[in-house]
């Protein structure tokens, strides 16, 4: 068992990662929110049938009166329409302000119902219980809360810190490996913006198995990092914004496959072998960047992730669009997070014609 | 003119109020917006005709990107489905983190354009422009922003402040008296809960037409009673429950009439009544009591405000559901904001049922 403590202003929260921890969700739920008599639980059509019966006795034993909301499972489930109707769901089971919500599966379920956490009376207190490595290592921890928009991904939202997260590793063994492949991409993203050894670690361990042989290592490392990052930037203005490696041209990739082609981690790992290339063209990463590179390709590949994704001619116009749209982006620059080296990530803003002009280059469209 | 600076942790902003201020919205806008390239201002059908032409031409001079939204008047807009339209709006206007969105309307617009900005790529800088009496004193200070569901009132919304309220008390004439009206019960509130001698000043020009004769220091006593409350508990889990003075049965009232029947003024003034009653029943208000409740109900009665909505048995059940799901009550009980003696609030916590109890008395019910 490991903890991590996340510390912000106001508010403290601890990351538990422990084996068989989901048995015991309601003492752990009962410790963080001392004053809660309601838990409102999100979870989906995937995570339900697994999961919902032990958490659902852990937190009726430790005195929690419960109900469970089951929304399909899938992307388009983070959608305003969902989100009323969580918040008319949660008012019709009663809640108050001093009752709490609880996320029990994967990134649309922690993001969807930490926003409707945030926002019901004004906000109460969120507990995440992440069961896809996704949102254990990324979108569980940090407080970014959202849902998409017809315009794009995550444009409406919030940050609401959860009260509690709690990460049990053997939830990992029911993912399929492209899901867990898709975690995979984030857990590498740390080695490259924060960790050299790290990622040498990685490069050592590639296989499911062998990550698995670690897998509280590689979940309390990746935590660990985005612990500091989010400690130091919780609202996203600065230092924060390398979280985002592989991230800008990742949501091209997503937007292009319409968010069905390619899954967030594909995208992301695409996005990040541009994005090294990138600072490699702009003489960032030293001597060492090509061979990096190679490691970071190589890596992506042996968990059977992309580290190219073709776009034609034609997508040319909908790429522009939506750098263009992305949030990141400010008036007529773009926040790029490029690889200083391997192991330290650097926000550089490039105009954003420059960068759309680097990136047909290198997508061989020039 | 008379400058107001609302100071909260990490953000201050100031309370322009200032007749031909609106005139000079770029101006003021740009001071507080210095990084701002596009503003969305949301706006109704009322108030549109009246001041967009102005506040666009200003806004255009001091060198914004304007576009305005227009929704329908009245509180149907405070929905999760104009909420949507708004987002998406803000999105197709290419809304960036750094620009920001303007409130140009009432209490609706406010809460709703608010809400908005507080969750658009999550959080934008948001300036009220209030053009009513009630969101010039009540609504527009303070960073309550909300939406309705159909579950009950701003059942779901954020804390999010301000960068700059403008406030021009020339637009208080194109007022109808019932508008007005809805105001002063807010204005007469913060005499009850924070300030004998404006209550005192309030009895002794109880006309419209005088009111406006000092409307600069009415506004101005009122956003700086609600500046202080703010300042002291900007989460509402404390002192700011005072300027819920009248709003718990206030609420109960304009669910009764389906939001229809009684505007949110005269459902407070007769709130406000019942809470004084109520105190006066527990002991509280001394040996002056019978005479303020007397003084207050004049005061209301003197700009055409109810000081008794009368409930009949066939309404008990909606009373009772109604203030179970009140959001400011937590578990069994309910807070309630009572005068320990005119010009002085206090929570008190009550059992539910002894509420429901005492108020079935007053009722005439029981």
């Amino acid at each position: 068992m490991k903890t991590l403590t996340v510390a912000l202003p106001g508010r403290e929260y601890d990351i538990v990662i422990e084996a068989g921890v989901l048995d015991r969700a309601g003492e752990s739920c009962r410790k963080a929110l001392p004053r809660a008599g309601k838990l409102f639980v999100v979870t989906d059509t995937n995570v339900e049938p697994l999961y919902r019966r032990q958490v659902e006795e852990s937190l009726t034993r430790a005195g929690f009166q419960t109900a469970f909301h089951t929304l399909p499972a899938g992307e388009e489930s983070k959608s305003a329409a969902r989100l009323a109707e969580l918040w008319e769901a949660m008012m019709a089971f009663g809640l108050t302000r001093t009752d709490a919500v609880a996320a029990l599966g994967g990134g649309v379920v922690g993001d969807l119902a930490g926003f409707a956490a945030a926002t019901i009376l004004r906000g109460v207190d969120f507990v995440q219980i992440p069961t896809t490595l996704l949102a254990q290592v990324d979108s569980s921890v940090g407080g970014k809360v959202a849902i998409d928009l017809e315009h794009g991904k995550n444009l409406a939202g919030a940050f609401w810190q959860p009260r509690l997260v709690l990460m049990d590793p053997r939830v990992l063994d029911s993912l399929d490996d492209k899901t867990f492949a898709d975690g995979m991409a984030e857990v590498i993203k740390y080695g490259c913006i924060a960790d050299r050894a790290f990622f040498d670690f990685l490069c050592a361990h590639s296989s499911r198995a062998e990550v698995m042989g670690h897998i509280e290592h590689v979940l309390y490392t990746c935590c660990d990092i985005k612990r500091q990052v989010v400690e130091d930037d919780e609202r996203d203005t600065g230092r924060r914004m390398i979280l985002n490696f592989g991230h800008t041209v990742g949501h091209v990739y997503e937007k292009l496959g319409d968010y069905r082609v390619w899954t967030h981690g594909q995208a992301v790992a695409a996005g990040m072998c541009v994005a090294a290339q990138l600072g490699q063209s702009l003489g960032l990463g030293g001597g060492d960047a090509g061979r990096d590179l190679q490691a970071l390709t190589g890596l992506l590949a042996a968990f059977g992730l992309p580290t190219h994704i073709p776009c034609g001619a034609e997508d040319w116009g909908l790429v522009a669009e939506t750098v263009g749209l992305d949030k990141k982006g400010a008036g007529g620059d773009i926040s790029l997070v490029l690889l200083e080296e391997m192991g330290r990530a650097v926000p550089v803003k490039v105009k954003k014609a420059d960068f759309l002009d680097k990136l047909s280059q290198l997508w061989g469209r020039a």
